[in-house]
């Protein structure tokens, strides 16, 4: 079996020759080990993009949020460790993942329960299910009251943007964490306390969104407004480029939030005609296969088309498929082992001064073309 | 091989006979005779429960849209016919199927191309792609500019909610096809004409918003309004039901569009404290799985448990795993085989009266909450 | 929005632009009028594959076939009218489409159950369940002592491959049929009366593998032999491509047949040594895809680097991600709209001619090989 | 909020509150932690079923293996280990997982890819692709050579089950290793070495197969027996069963040897008449849902409709929905964290015996049968 013609150039990766696999190993270990092909592989790609490149001081980390992890207790187990690490910066979520959060921060309880369970007898005995979580129905009616309530006060009665309404509420809940003695149980408190802007894409679509509409018709002044956080985070992203630093954006699953966060880098450069590339780091965790049609599918490669994705930066996107509910507590033991915690930028007290960045950017182009037309 | 006992209760359904397909069968037939079981037999049973329930003339329908149906051509296939013979009555739609949509109307067009194409060369050569579909970047930014254009009018210095933004722009797309004598292109002229009220559950979120956001940064005076589209589209279910009416929600995809025609129920019942029971039909078109975490792959079952859907009528209830792309025109064919076209309601003209008869109904509730809190 | 730069040469595609869809179309018309992007294009891309190409009367069709096809009804619906219209030539199924397809043959009934339903109590009322289709436990046993009876005659005490063993099973199951008057229920008999071989890659796994078994342990003399499916497949590819035909493979599904199909060409170059360059036509429709490690989701350009396809007739391959309960109708209803009859190849009778084309194609190989040794 | 009514009897379950996420736990204490639901919390369920239940003293562990899990390195990171840690007792695998895992013990490479590469150019290059993975194609030809050479002995030249050409095949593997000095590098000579019986549901269906094809073609005298398989695997599970011990199947994907570890069952019970209840416990990794009509997706609740398991011990079925090169990672650690090793039984030694007991068994049916029809 002699051969002696040079291998090809082809055949310059890593060899496979893992070792084997042992019980007291760490989860980073483990995925650095014997994470070597298919999803696997991109699981472990995620997990060094994010440690390796996306973690660098430099780089603004973004994240989106859909499906239900905070009811699946990832609120309290990987995102807010995160944000307490500083390793996300800022973050679209569905309203969903922002009132379910808030469950656990008024010390109500979601329990394990069974996605095979009969609904009928579950709405019978007040019990409401999400797959296989499960919670008493007063914990829905409980948070709705919350909200109302909160969103009564003098502070709430004016238009703002969703990062604004995010941030006052999650005053409300940290200090009904503090009241209960309950800690790192808020992603909305967590978000409160570090400063770090949380947007949502659909203000009106959840139970907070409920609420609130409700209010409205009851003539209470609190109105959101969806174009103010579009501006906001496209200075997010055009103040980190214009600093010099990296734009990193972490998907988790796809939806509306997804595209919410790429869809800045048109923002600045299809619609207000500043110049620039796209964002630098792509990572995104779906089980959205790009052939079915929808945006939560679409891939860092296509978006490049679209000018979303730097294309110099495309072998610095990963997508895994695989359910965020494997992924993020893997990432983010990864990203623990592997890095120190990062200086919280703290965006949310940060933002008229970003804006003012991208306005003042899109001030100039309108004058150069101003200039070009009479000219 | 004699066979005496009684045959099982468990065996009386239809037996699996189909006849040979042949060449000549129109689709509706074809549906008929072999779709008999597994995610055939689920778009079989989609198709009747359209075409034999939800279609009866007491039925209110929803739908919501996901996935890039308008660049497939999906709007001038099938749902402008849908909307011309009164088969749908209300939709929520992600904010891109109506921005593409609108190229079409204003005679821009989008090409078959290639999922496999090298995407930097595409960015290079200015042609921005949806999977498999190509269009010069040109046509954003003439879409842009019409938006831009047409917003600055004055009967948009005002804040709104969605349903009446689109029905007001959807105006200046009918007269731009009028002018190319263009006709049944565009879906948000379809929507215009027949009084079709149109909503986005994430207004910010799409090109549309984007050019908004624009303006907003640049003075004007337009606000999209969530919190209006979830009393009216709670108002468009709840006058239905307090009719007598059925109300049916048709979703192709998921997301947040998804959740928004579900939500209405849970607004009428858990927040306002109306008394309601669900939704009548669910029909659903998704890849999305129950168990990877998505609201897209919630299942109506699950839908009982939060008083989505009446569960009574859980057994009308279809999900069919299949693209969009595939069971939309299937479902067209057969509903416009098997059922004469529907007077159109026009409920963007009712919306007031709607709003009204919610509104009251909440007022009940709060007053007999007063007395009971008084006694 | 004058626009007079030349348009991009990506923008050379078909304009996106469908007719309305109305009651009255044939599903094939359908498929070319409104199946635009997407899987939907996948799928119109299918049927224009095979009834354009692979149906052309240079080109030897193999399908495989897996899941469960003929317990949908596909057998009756689909598979028999296409081998009546020769448009398919040589068949890999599991073991689990002819032993369901036998009940059909035997007057024997599948009714359309419910996957909701409990199957403990299924198991107590003696009714067997495949996803939503049920049927009585009696069926199993009937059909079970049906093979075992046949196989216990004579002409199966000897080995014989599986070709050979279905068609002299099929005059069984075609002699049931006449007697019970019935008349193209049966793919077996079918695929007698029309001398197509109908090979299985897991001979052992089904229950017509277990009932064979059982009689291996009475002391029968039948054995079935698998690698007289390899040379026997492989020579049926060698033998139209070495008569200047196109090979085309149809994949249903996915496992152990489809690579049992596609491995005729690694046998006829990479084992024996033999020039050849690939088959020319593949068309698969799963579910499977390429990321998540299975067979079943390798894509044709992955089986290009192992020479199983033509590298220069890679664009003549399409894979559509659809259920097969959907796509096959409308393929089948598409070819014969499309396609006249051909007529059939009888290449069962043809298995020793072939087989005979492609050992002395080796032994020359080998005289060669042993010359260049001694040379 | 206060509540003092009774909680809901199905709010039973474990709370959800996991601890925050660190970066020194191992893989096993993350599971534990933070998979709370979705298919995270199935993991769990998968790894704790796994080592809690199947791995106990009196439980016979059956695997099917099918996608690229040696050519992924999961071979000798995963498999081998848990053989020599007694963690399983037989296996029904692909061909292809055999024949790739051969390339290791030859001290041939495979190497890291990319599943983007061009693979006419791959082909060019004389490089094989599977997915992410690529290697010479120099590997197949040695491995090719490797098994025709060692099938040429006479040892091989008789009619046998897979598990015994395995078994000799074995050695050969299991001594280049030696005079590699490589170690726990091939599954194929682990298995020898533990007398652990492999079997293949496909035999004719992979490169193995496909050169002792070749070599009856040349006139070599070994013929495979798949009905052999079905009654030694039969036996197996009989055995264990009538000793009073339990059956466990732990399924890597799908396709035909899903099936054929699950068979055993009916063919006990429904072709052989012997009273038997079914597999013990159920556990799958697969991607494949129960609605796309596959094998592979069919759930452990439809296989108690067919008797393959037994229903008394369906709550002890897991099937989790991700990738097997994330899954068997975290499942082999988890188990190898939990449990210590269990004395590997050797079954390949004992087929002789159990054959024995099963034929004993059944010839107690035929017997009480033929005593039923006399009287």
């Amino acid at each position: 079996m002699a051969k002696s013609k040079p291998m090809s150039r082809f055949l310059g990766g890593a060899s496979i020759e893992p070792r084997p696999v042992r019980g007291e190993m760490t989860a980073a270990d483990l995925v650095d080990t014997a994470f070597m092909a298919y999803n696997g592989r991109r699981l472990r790609e995620a997990c060094r993009l994010f440690a390796e490149k996306m973690l660098a001081p430099d780089t603004v980390v973004g994240m989106s949020l859909t499906g239900a992890l905070t009811p699946a207790g990832l609120g309290m187990s990987c995102l807010i460790p995160l944000i307490e690490h500083g390793f996300v910066d800022w973050i679209v979520s569905t309203g969903a993942n922002l009132y379910h959060d808030t469950h656990f921060g008024l010390g109500l309880k979601m329990f394990q329960g069974s996605a095979e369970a009969d609904d009928v007898a579950l709405r019978k005995a007040g019990v409401v299910r999400i797959y296989d979580i499960f919670f008493d129905y007063h914990v829905l009616l409980s948070t709705d009251a919350f909200f109302r309530e909160l969103a009564r006060n003098e502070e709430f009665q004016q238009p703002m943007g969703t990062a604004e309404f995010h941030y006052r509420a999650g005053r409300y809940v940290a200090e009904r964490e503090r009241v209960l003695k309950l800690r790192g149980k808020s992603l909305l408190a967590a978000a409160h306390e570090y400063a770090l802007p949380i947007y949502t894409s659909s203000p009106g679509d959840s139970s907070i969104g409920m609420n609130l509409a409700l209010l409205e018709m009851e003539g209470y002044g609190l109105r959101l407004d969806p174009l103010t956080d579009v501006n906001e985070t496209a200075a997010i992203v055009y103040s980190a480029k214009a600093h010099g630093m990296n734009s990193a954006v972490f998907i988790l699953g796809g939806g509306s939030p997804k595209n919410f966060v790429l869809q800045t880098e048109p923002q600045i450069q299809e619609v207000m005609g500043v110049a620039e590339k796209g964002h630098d780091y792509f990572l995104q965790i779906t089980d959205a296969r790009p052939d079915t049609g929808g945006l939560s599918g679409a891939t860092p490669a296509e978006a490049v088309s679209w000018g979303k994705i730097d294309p110099d930066k495309l072998p610095d996107s990963v997508v895994c498929y695989v359910d965020s509910t494997i992924a993020l507590p893997l990432i983010t033991a990864y990203a623990m082992a592997r890095r120190k915690p990062r200086k919280p930028r703290r965006l949310y007290d940060q933002r008229a001064r970003m804006l003012k960045e991208l306005t003042d950017a899109y001030e100039k182009v309108r004058r150069k073309r101003a200039r070009a037309k009479v000219s």
